[in-house]
């Protein structure tokens, strides 16, 4: 075997591992994730996982990766196509409620909040840096409406991306509770009375 | 001892154990709950946890009830002392955010949803039960406002009651990852955003 061939089947075994780990942290969380029981499921011997893997931490970590990548290339990548402003705005809330039916019920990456977000350590950093990054994703859809003119300079895209998470995050609570559909419907009438209340209220001004 | 006496104890020991098992759910979720170390905590034996509880669902059961009860007690209760209205709606989300600091980012109750929405038993009809109770006391709130001449007769209560629980959850969310006291203070003015675009759309039709 060649370096190369036996490099892609390191890879390889390496992507098996964290596709099964995702899959076990989607219901039971990273908490619930246990290297004897994913040895288990994906027919190798624990030392064969933590050749991967150094510790059950690195493991966690490239999981909270993986559904970092998965999040964005389902919610923001294709939002992207769409024109700056409101248009792609609205593109990624709705992905973003979409998001909630894909991983039935279970992000991985809103779990690890519940579960780090009180654990000094190097999850809790992970964990608090993407929260932040997706954050300055809103905030810079929010700017893009104000450089297309559809909300005022004065906005405080902060605010209204804080606003926009909690729309997510009730769609997500009710969706399990009550059913997506219903969810979704109640989540996209608040995100267009949140928007047109932000673009409403900045039009008062520029009639002074 | 008489009867009444053992009666007594009884009674406190069960809430002995109830108040440890709350705390460890707390920090745990009601999954971490587990018969053997909670009865270390309270230095008796499992049988002996086991005599109060006829079974662990019996226990997570009756840590819901407190659970619930400690909301109601903390956030709905002292409100309830407020007028009718716009401030008795206030003075719940205020109490509300505030449950996040209370419970140091760790609700039962929140934690019991992502625990149970996708798990058909006693736990999960006992998580949507309450969960539809509270939705209805919030619409109930808003109803006052409307009675109150606060808002249009038109509102939507279900939909504003929607948008406020999304404001409680984004604070909760926040408040452990970056800070409680920002954390309130976005929520804050996202309550009076959200109420008063509420209050100025209901206006327009009755300009007309």
């Amino acid at each position: 075997m060649s370096s190369l061939t036996a490099t892609n089947k390191g890879a390889a075994t390496r992507e098996a591992i964290l596709d099964q780990a995702y899959g076990i942290a989607c219901s039971a969380g990273l908490e619930g994730l246990s290297i004897g029981p994913l040895a288990t499921a994906v027919g190798m011997s624990k030392s064969g996982v933590f050749a991967h893997f150094g510790s059950r931490e690195d493991l966690q970590l490239a999981v909270l990766d993986k559904a970092g990548e998965r999040f964005v290339g389902f919610v923001l990548l294709p939002a992207l196509k769409q024109p700056r402003g409101v248009v792609r705005l609205r593109a990624i809330v709705d992905a973003w409620f979409d998001w909630s039916r894909h991983t039935d019920g279970g992000c991985v990456l809103l779990g690890a909040v519940s579960e780090y977000d009180d654990r000094p350590g190097a999850l809790r950093d992970w964990v608090v840096e993407q929260q932040k990054r997706w954050r300055q994703v809103l905030a810079q859809a929010v700017q893009l409406c104000i450089d297309a003119g559809e909300l005022d300079p004065d906005t405080d895209t902060e605010q209204l991306a804080f606003e926009i998470y909690g729309l997510a995050l009730i769609v997500h609570h009710d969706a399990g509770l009550f059913g997506f559909d219903a969810a979704v419907a109640r989540g996209r009438r608040a995100f267009e009375r949140l928007f047109r209340s932000y673009a409403d209220a900045d039009a008062v001004p520029s009639l002074a």
